[in-house]
């Protein structure tokens, strides 16, 4: 057996911030050193941020990432960090191939480097290219044909990227043949409730294929609508869990390795030999000599999937998405428009949790309609969390708008949503403020909502969160608090009381819509497992209630395309990985 | 040789309107019979409509079109039609590949069937699936297979899905090595400027290397974004034009060929055969022996490619773009903003040209900047063409919010936009109006507009026509008014005068912006060609100046995602075909 002492680096990188990214990859490659690593591994396009979308399309950005990748080589060097290797993903070009009608322009790839005494030693590219969900990697980037099998310290160690792994056959198979000791992969995968599991049991399985330890280093952090939660780990050759890191934290992991060394001393030359499964095994050697031994440091190995945590992370996603979200957009605030409801309660409390009380303007923007408890509610939250509140009466101005255009039942009713929305970007356009919507994922999937009116906003917080969640996130966020000994942040008033948008006297959402348990399980039904007519139907709900919801689902499209983006916490969902035509004659019959 | 009278249905479906496509498809056929038709060829998708999006994905809208073919295909024959082979595109799944991971669940096709005697007799479909530019078809599809070859009255006759015409390779070459007399593509082929000839002469090339005559037929109208404009085509094996038809018109047009007859009276049998280049051929016998010989009737062949005509081409594209999304999304009105200037003038010429000026509901929203020449512009369209108008002043509105909340500078400007989006909105909620958003393409670009301000609505006739285009549109359409001996409809001061938001006191677009000439020069050569910002420099444009513009381009990429959607004349787009991260740090440099 040889030692290996591993750095996995899960750090939180920006799109198109190459300058920024790099500084990010060198601070932690130091630290790396600092710790005696043999290996530094950082994430997928790690470089460039992920996903960088049609920037890979334009030949000055692939340009850039390239000789950003030299530089940074020769940097690592000039600081005395070259005899670390350092495994970076950053966007290249297949060059020697032409352009052919319909391939990407300029054959941009995925790329995988590994940085060694000031140079690029070794480069290869993600062979599978995954083009579902959230993926448009088909569109952007031609394949990767080569596996590079690097001997270091006497192991040889094979690097593949993220989808690699995912997918069979290819680079998993020719690791499995090249007799690799260790796989390492390069992610950029984003969270999703229950995914961690799903990631470990792919490593699992892949180490017993290969019959080699796997390493997983993932990326942190909020990008858009991606909320990268780290979770980087190895696996042993049985498949046994040897390090975990934590979830979402940007930081460093170091592990020690014993991995089976390598067969002769030097590896076998393999030039540009015959593709198997379209992927060719190419050799390189760093030393071919095991390292001397030493004694293991104890590895991180964070323990994970406790049930009751899970909503608890769902918080957390959201809470990491609106801290980036705002941080990477170059905004130092955010403002809301409070209601007194539980969802606007919520936002307001993730972003105090992201930001601060102190850089949180709440509007408090009552109309003729909303009740009491509103307004003492709103209030109540306001004091309890100590944001930044105004209040602005929206009945004067409603009242001008209907001087010059006489507006009733829904007209009336968006008329008053529309007021706010104005106001609200008023204050943000003024003050430079980010302004988060607080539509749930059940008013997005009905259209249950205003367009230019509650829609109105930069980043959408909850917006794939369904009703029901949204109250267990508040109840798990006021529960949280009360374990740590802090008072609640939400008023229970705006958690127990029935919802209402308030647009019309006595108003409730249950005027418009089925009870949310009920609504929320057909939603989720409807959305996440793609069931006909008859199918929800023999689930047992209602006919009428079934053809009710899926004609509000295809119909609200068009307002789900004009909403803000937000923290993507599912893959059920609408956006990218469900979109409809906007004219769409069809609603499912059976 | 063998005679072959070929019907081309140029028709104009709509997406997921599966019993009203089959009734436009049963209508054509008809036609087809009655003109002593051999063969009615219809787009592809026609079933289901183009581009069928996710809806690809639903299993239950697979097996709905599925079962829409089936029962069109008895239909026909029930109808006395059955002897006519009806060649259709359809959704369909591929049978007998199980589920992989990575690969579109339930893996539907992008099919093509020949129906006959009231039976599916033929099924392959598309090889080659775009996934560039308004195509995501790498997303949706599971490549087809098979070259299906039909004998029919004694020619050979190949059937290719769109794509499958424009690469090289697979269902092109198949056809020549099945040595087709005859090879016929259904398409759904948006329109671009200048885009005609070109297909003209893909299909002049490829009847030339298969050795056979082309036939290219092609949708009409409009979807969504995408205007299908028609412009079928048949070349001989010379790649001499023989037919064309009209662009953009909805029409059956009928064609007598003379081919070569197939060898022997039966094809040979060709089973599951080895697929050369990923594509088996399939033969199919209809009928072997050639028809009676009859005088064949002369071609449609209309004129085209006069570049003067270009710009009158975009025109109608609008005009088909906008009355096509009112109808297929249940609209009978539209209503928009007229402010005296020139794009909200085109704008409503355009949706009067469309629908018919007693269908477009025009706002006149002074504010207390709004110069006089503004409001008489405004009224003297509104006289020239018989609009149904209102004058709503803006300033009591605007004081309101003002007494909520003081707003300065850009804030009170969007302010006045906002008050003027929503009174629009409140118009189109109380009378069922679709509202037009009236910017246009330099706007886009730049983010020279106010979300939620100008940017409301659910259709953009001009978001993809330029500056210096809008202009033209509007002379070319006044000089057609005047050959036609009609009254210009734009009054020629809104085309004359410099242009201005009127926001604020004397305010010009030229303080913000450079000359729209300049501007839009290079924002075409960013956008279209991608160039850096060295490039764009030694191209002349000033590097301030470059480097200011495509700074504003790349931070106005979440107001063009919040922006409604409008028929594309243009690959030199944004959107779906240029879509930036929206946290974008990266400016080129070079």
């Amino acid at each position: 057996m040889a030692q290996l002492r591993i750095a996995m680096a899960q750090v939180n990188p920006t799109v198109g911030d190459l300058d920024g990214n790099c500084r990010i990859v060198l601070d932690h490659a130091r630290r790396a050193h600092e710790a005696g690593a043999h290996l530094a591994v950082f994430p997928e396009l790690v470089v460039t941020g992920y996903p960088v979308e049609d920037l890979a399309l334009r030949n000055s950005f692939v340009s850039a990432s390239v000789k950003a990748v030299a530089a940074l080589a020769e940097r690592l060097a000039d600081e005395g960090l070259g005899e670390l290797p350092v495994a970076v993903g950053y966007l290249s070009r297949r060059v020697g191939v032409g352009e052919r009608y319909g391939q990407p322009a300029g054959t941009p790839q995925n790329a995988f480097a590994l940085l060694h005494c000031g140079r690029v030693e070794v480069g290869s590219a993600k062979h599978h290219l995954p083009n579902y969900g959230v993926f448009d990697e088909a569109r952007h980037f031609v394949p990767g044909e080569t596996l590079p099998v690097v001997r270091l310290h006497g192991v040889d160690v094979a690097f593949a990227v993220c989808e690699d792994l995912w997918q069979g056959g290819g680079p998993v198979a020719a690791a499995r043949r090249a007799r690799a000791g260790l796989l390492v992969t390069v992610n950029a995968s984003p969270y999703e409730r229950d995914k961690d599991n799903v990631r470990l049991e792919l490593c699992q399985r892949r180490a017993r294929e290969i019959g080699a330890a796997v390493g997983y280093v993932n990326m942190s952090g909020g990008q858009d609508e991606l909320i990268f939660d780290g979770d980087s780990l190895i696996v042993d050759a049985e498949g046994e869990l040897v390090a975990r890191a934590p979830k979402f934290e940007e930081d460093l992991f170091v592990t020690d390795l014993a991995l089976p060394a390598a067969d002769g001393g030097v590896p076998p030359s393999e030039g540009p030999g015959e593709a198997v499964d379209g992927v060719r095994v190419v050799r390189h050697l760093l030393s071919g000599e095991p390292a001397e031994p030493y004694a293991p440091a104890p590895p991180v190995l964070t323990p994970r999937a406790d049930p009751a945590s899970d909503v608890g992370e769902v918080y957390r996603a959201l809470v990491v998405g609106v801290r980036d979200y705002a941080r990477k957009n170059g905004f130092g605030s955010v403002a809301v428009a409070l209601s007194g409801g539980i969802d606007s309660a919520l936002t307001t409390t993730v972003a105090v949790d992201a930001l601060g009380a102190d850089r949180v303007h709440v509007l408090l923007l009552p109309s003729r309609y909303s009740s009491e408890h509103s307004v003492s509610d709103a209030e109540e939250l306001v004091k309890r969390q100590g944001v930044t509140s105004r209040t602005v009466a929206i009945a004067p101005i409603v009242a001008a708008f209907e001087e010059g255009l006489t507006l009733e039942g829904l007209a009336a009713e968006n008329l008053q949503a529309r007021v706010r929305g104005t106001l609200l970007m008023g204050l943000s356009n003024q003050e430079g403020h980010l302004v988060l919507a607080t539509g749930n994922k059940s008013e997005l999937a009905t259209g249950y909502s205003t367009l230019y009116g509650d829609s109105v906003g930069g980043f959408a917080p909850i917006k794939d969160c369904w009703k029901t969640l949204v109250w267990e996130l508040a109840r798990w966020r006021n529960a949280e608090a009360e374990r740590t000994g802090a008072p609640p942040p939400i008023p229970e008033n705006s958690i127990s009381k029935p919802p209402s948008a308030e647009l019309r006297p006595d108003q409730l959402d249950t005027d418009s819509l089925p009870d949310y348990d009920l609504l929320d399980g057909l939603l989720d039904a409807y959305i996440g497992t793609d069931k006909g007519m008859r199918e929800l139907t023999t689930d047992g709900y209602p006919p009428d209630l079934v053809e009710r919801v899926i004609r509000m689902v295809d119909r609200a499209e068009y307002k789900r395309r004009q909403y803000p983006p937000g923290p993507k916490i599912s893959s059920r969902n609408f956006g990218r990985d469900r979109r409809l035509p906007i004219t769409n004659r069809w609603t499912p019959r059976s």
